[in-house]
């Protein structure tokens, strides 16, 4: 799936119901942006949108060298933060694509983190019924995971990212070097996605990981370019199976129904990484206590992703996750499915990538604690 | 294309990027609305979405007649009318779902004009990133365009359907016998459609619609019945052809670049089938002065719509309506273009299927009037 790899770094395609993308990996491409516009996307005119944090830091930057390059390029900032993946800030910039005059020859280019890239991609997905997107992720979060895969979209009351459309981009570019600027944090809730990579499709990644936690931390480039390149690897070929999340890619869920409802219990002050780290120990050991998931398999994960966010606590109300879990099996016609592991590195298949799980189990675990 | 003909009606197939979905066309079909959903829609929840005119008039009884066959379905209304198609309405309907706990196992029924296939089409291509959507228009508008083709939107500000997705239906089912409900006025907007899929692409269709238009107005059901199979199959070919507008398909906007412009400077009141009908007798003058449309192909329009909408009327400012082109061109980076006639039932192909028309021209056929 990887097609080159050379000094400039690294080319995955990830296959689509309507032929391929490329996802560019590689120390320096930022810069290159112009050239790999030209080079990828034919569109008159181009539509930046970012956070008001990452524009300063770097959308302004590119955006700039684009038009000094001879493209018709415009930048357009939202208020950096989750509250602003709404539909509000949805509608305020379609607004101001269309007051701008922008019409079908148009790509958007999303420079930012998750948040960027799954709201600039849906205005992407539903301006004049779907124009082009290119992804420029800054964040690991965005590098291995959100940016990859299509999905877009924006939260809502009920939940997170439940109003969207399936939008696969026109081109990813993935550049390592930015990720020195995003707050230490940040690199360490956006890692728990790789991990989780590793943990459900590759044993030996997941160790490599454990390994080089300290680099990554520190956003040390080489570390960086070589686990967004594997997780974007491993992400490629889950999408490729099954872009609508059919079947297959809901083994990407893994860690997520207890991460989901921890995450709202705590009001989202948890951190979707740091609920997600959370979500898998307690998954695991949902597993282990149904002799699904190998023994120890809770502690090899404690034990790798302590030292990532090694202040997880146990601030979250066990009963209110309980009732958003409850909420969600409503919302699943009374049925709650877990992706369970067979062991690290390797998803039990069960039925269709997930098992229905009794909420008495699941209950049981969120209450005992991390 | 049309797969069989009987006493309970016709099936038309429509060809899409992903296979196909059946256009069912047939007297009393409405009936068998809970039969149709389960031979063709895999789904655990049936959200039925309407106006709160259609719904009294057809949707609540279908939706009932759904749950008295054991199938779990709901209804959920909004205000009739093209005010309503907004963003507003979209948010309003999507948050009762999610609240209603539909999840991804849900299929939405769109029951209505235009206005609703389009709404509740996007509703379902946005929601949970999209559940599937069965179309069941109730009106010649929605039965002979909005409900194929899988264009789904809203209005916006800046103009009319200008946020939206392609989201193909799973189904559509096309009862003539309900258009009797529609009011006269609204019969005889929607047939201008008809009237446009005869003029682009078929003689003998718009000869036909012309020597039965005082029966198509009565909403007399064979003559009905005829008209919406015979445009659901010119129209089912078309966007087989290019499902994403890309070119072909453009053919369909005869009449709507100058319709557009007098809609908008009308501020609606002109109303669509209306201002299309004008549109296509200007957009032939268009043709006829640049030598690309016969002589007298103006004349034959006139005389043929002059009986379905005859009281089209000159209220609308044409300078005004020169402003909405000039802002529809700026949009556009400075290209007017235009679906020009070779003669009645033939598009001239010119580039790409559109004509680039000096603004100029454009306006002086709008100020000399219909």
């Amino acid at each position: 799936m990887t097609e080159s790899a050379d000094a400039k770094g690294s080319t995955v395609r990830v296959k689509t119901r309507d032929g391929s993308y490329p996802v560019l990996v590689g120390s320096g491409l930022l810069a290159q942006l112009p050239s790999l516009l030209r080079e990828h996307v034919v569109a008159q005119r181009f539509a930046f949108i970012s956070d008001d944090r990452v524009s300063r830091l770097h959308a302004q930057g590119v955006m700039e060298a684009c038009r000094g390059s001879g493209l018709d390029a415009s930048l357009f900032t939202f208020s950096a933060g989750e509250p602003s993946k709404t539909r509000g800030s949805w509608s305020t910039l379609t607004d101001e694509l269309l007051e701008a005059g922008f019409g079908r020859d148009t790509c958007v280019v999303a420079v930012g983190g998750g948040v960027t890239t799954d709201l600039a991609g849906f205005v992407a997905a539903t301006f004049l019924r779907g124009v082009p997107v290119v992804q420029v992720p800054t964040s690991y979060l965005a590098m291995i995971d959100a940016s990859v895969g299509g999905k877009t979209g924006v939260d809502v009351d009920a939940g997170k990212n439940l109003v969207g459309a399936f939008h696969a981009p026109r081109l990813v570019v993935a550049d390592p070097n930015v990720l020195s600027s995003l707050p230490r944090e940040e690199r360490a809730q956006g890692l728990v996605e790789a991990f989780k990579h590793g943990a459900i499709l590759d044993e030996a990644y997941f160790r490599q990981l454990e390994d080089n936690v300290a680099a990554l931390l520190d956003a040390d480039v080489p570390a960086a370019y070589a686990a967004v390149l594997r997780s974007v690897e491993l992400k490629a070929a889950v999408v490729a199976e099954d872009e609508f999340e059919e079947g297959y890619r809901q083994i990407l869920n893994f860690g997520h129904t207890l991460g989901h409802a921890l995450e709202a219990a705590s009001d989202y002050a948890l951190g979707h990484g740091r609920a997600v780290a959370l979500g898998m120990l307690l998954e695991a050991e949902v597993g282990e206590r149904l002799g699904i998931t190998e023994a120890g398999t809770r502690q090899q994960l404690a034990s790798a992703l302590g030292g990532l966010v090694a202040t997880v606590s146990q601030s979250v109300d066990a009963d209110v996750a309980v009732r958003y879990l409850r909420a969600d099996k409503k919302a699943r016609a009374g049925r709650l499915r877990v992706v369970l592991l067979r062991r690290l590195g390797e998803v039990d298949p069960g039925q269709g990538w997930s098992h229905e799980v009794p909420e008495q189990l699941l209950s049981e675990v969120l209450g005992s604690g991390p």
